[in-house]
């Protein structure tokens, strides 16, 4: 059951299709998209949804609409949660979670798993569905809502099994990191970087939530809830922006060898995790200087085996997609 | 079942003492060692070792002796494999790929799963091992093999479910990356940078195993196996090492804004996979260009997720060890 039908959930339905045979004959598993919710209700097949022929239509909730047409079925206003796994892909709101929360919580207690595309239901109320999930003995993912084909989770979770965390330390907002090569490159402030982020379709009209840094706070929370085992709120951590660095600080970090990123960092201490986001400078030497445009970085620095430094994945919503599946196909492992 | 207590047996038996508490507390994993199987033969105490008396004496296979003797136990020297998993962790023969190959076999034979910390025998006998492993619906895990503590295994296998790889692409060995960055930063020829990479203990006594690009070549194989669902021969790769790198062509790189890397890449294309380690040409601003000294890097080319790339991992015994332990607990997962 996928809810919501935005870009993302689009190109996962892109991507089912294309690599059905591959995730057959490489993981024994034939996925099916049983329901799809969109603005004006659930779009419901038992046997799934034709999805090549729904993407000969329009996009977003009028295709939905359109689909239920031609085939002569109703769109149910009563949501069924019927199926092994939700993609929880409605967009984010990280003031109330919903709808996102409402549709996790019910899929959770019609005993579904929950891979979260959007991060707004878990940043509202991470303690509230970890341990909903942990009761009911379900499993949520979430790599889309955490830098998406940036395998955040993954190394922590996989790579790092048995080896003790110090730190997590990562460029985790692509946008910003744009606006910021930006600003080093080519000598603008930050209104003209942000215009010009605008102007590719990299920032939103309203780019406050990236350029404020909570972005960068909620995947950092989510990253970290996840990784110390934890339950913290999104008050816990320390944010700072970009939108009040002038090039005059850009351009003092560069005299000085330096440049400026948006460092997201969680700390391990005692047993208390500190999280702390906030443009600060990086050595030009340092890989996290290597890291530019939307590109986005994590690195892990661990006891037992040093740092381990990811960058990369694609920042587009196919890339986001792709990490969906991820999630669903690590689900039956 | 610990097979050669060499360093690598060693750190993992240190990190089982230290990470025991968090073992057991995040993975609901009590991990015990029965046997180790040093020079002389088989220790062998069912309950499990005491690993803290065995760290008290000397290190090696004199160790295993003298904590026999205090115990008034008698090695083996029939082998018993009795337990759930294997750490083949014999010193690397590629030729024969002995006694690691016996040892796998005869495991896997007995029921148990394998972890592999040396690649003699899966570089000797991959094709054998790993049908062996699935005729037996067992499994087979060796990071220890592949660059240890840099996740190269764990991105394609975990973090890429789904996504199709169209290469991978790597600096997958420490000893031949610190020499040619000792060329390229100060400007010594190979024999001097391999001079001081012996002197410092990071390149071995006979180094051609790291500087003909063979053990390059023998990683990159055992990934693209697995990535790929292959069961290629090493005699598939490519290889051409850094012995005969003079400092001219260093230099003609460095005026070009480039710098020399011992790069192996498996490249998928139809249903096969080429498979090729050289000394290449890297621009400056590339992301392979900042990986310098011991360390080591991947980098993963898909089309959905686009590039993913990883480096660092501590490259020293502790690290291998930590790899293997890894090794250890995703079995459970």
């Amino acid at each position: 059951v996928i809810c919501g039908y935005g870009n993302v959930a689009l190109e996962l339905c892109k991507i089912l299709i294309d690599n059905k045979n591959y995730i057959i004959e490489k993981y024994n598993l034939d996925l099916k998209v049983r329901s799809i919710v969109g603005r004006h209700g659930q779009l419901y097949e038992e046997k799934g949804i034709d999805l090549a022929a729904l993407m000969e239509l329009e996009k977003g909730s009028s295709a939905i609409e359109e689909y239920a047409k031609q085939k002569g079925l109703t769109l149910k206003t009563n949501i069924v949660f019927d199926g092994d796994v939700l993609v929880e892909a409605t967009p984010t709101d990280v003031e109330s979670g919903e709808p996102g929360l409402t549709y996790a919580l019910k899929a959770l207690d019609s005993g579904m798993n929950v891979v979260f595309a959007s991060k707004g239901a878990l940043v509202t109320n991470y303690k509230l569905i970890s341990t909903k999930a942990a009761e009911l003995n379900l499993k949520i993912n979430y790599s889309g809502a955490t830098a998406a084909a940036l395998p955040t989770l993954d190394i922590g979770e996989n790579s790092l099994s048995g080896a003790r965390i110090k730190s997590i330390k990562g460029i985790l907002n692509g946008t910003t990191n744009f606006i910021l090569t930006e600003m080093f490159a080519n000598d603008i402030c930050f209104e003209d970087a942000l215009k010009k982020a605008q102007e590719k379709g990299i920032a939103e009209k309203n780019p406050n939530l990236d350029i404020s840094g909570f972005d960068s706070g909620c995947k950092l929370l989510l990253i970290a809830n996840r990784i110390f085992n934890k339950q913290y709120d999104i008050s816990k951590v320390d944010i700072k922006g970009i939108d009040k660095l002038r090039i005059e600080d850009i351009n003092l970090a560069k005299s000085g060898g330096q440049t400026i990123k948006l460092i997201a960092e969680a700390r391990f201490h005692g047993d208390e995790v500190a999280m702390k986001v906030a443009p600060l400078p990086v050595s030009r030497t340092d890989m996290f200087a290597s890291v530019n445009g939307t590109n986005k970085c994590i690195v892990y620095d661990t006891i037992e085996m040093g740092q381990i430094f990811c960058a990369g994945g694609a920042s587009d919503p196919m890339g986001a997609g792709a990490a969906v599946l991820k999630d669903i196909i690590n689900l039956y492992k």
